[in-house]
């Protein structure tokens, strides 16, 4: 098993490669989105308004599969297993700070008007590192 | 509610896009890996060698979800949730096709001693396709 600080995982978390978050639906079936992300405190941590699907889902079961997948070489990827902890504290800092990564702009500019940001870190329990 | 049919779509699944399928582990978490697909029949196929974690997984629970993201612009993309049907027939040819759709390549050039290839169409049961 891989861990975050394999320099190969780290340089796949530090480079703005998209990811692929996947939750539990109450139904049992599993919710996947893409999202940004940045690695944090030995975890992966994740930004969303409250109330769309995937945070939700997170506050009812915190397990969460994460995918990040290198642009130029997508079969070079990282799995990783964990649960989730949320925070709406220095969320708004954390989406402007995905966006200055992502995008390269200060602010995040797609914010709707009354939401409220949550950020997610992902303590991985299970670290899966493919480079093929 | 999106469908395959959706000419965003259509051309999400049959341009060499990477997608992340995401399976049930026994445990209940989330198994998620890269994986070439092309659309099929009105449903994703995809391929794998018997015995690997994510074809096993989907022979004793059939539900899958498959992310399928445009290359130059990840936010685009396309969640397939649906069930999957297992075949051998036809699994060889068709891995060579994905090989040429990926690689460019008449055969795919990856094969293990003593694999047997397996073919999965997962039938879309929910579409949701996100342009932004």
């Amino acid at each position: 098993m891989s861990d975050l600080n394999d320099p190969d995982v780290r340089a796949l978390l530090e480079a703005p490669n998209f990811a692929v978050i996947s939750t539990h639906n109450a139904d049992g079936s599993v919710h996947s989105t893409v999202v940004w992300m940045h690695p944090e405190d030995g975890a992966v941590a994740v930004n969303s308004a409250i109330g769309r699907r995937w945070p939700s889902n997170l506050q009812r079961d915190p397990r969460a599969t994460i995918v990040v997948a290198e642009a130029a070489n997508p079969y070079h990827f990282v799995e990783i297993r964990g649960r989730a902890s949320a925070t709406t504290e220095g969320a708004e800092q954390h989406i402007d700070a995905l966006a200055k990564k992502y995008l390269g702009r200060d602010t995040y500019p797609f914010r709707q008007p009354g939401e409220q940001r949550i950020k997610f870190l992902i303590a991985p329990e299970r670290v899966r590192h493919v480079k093929q």
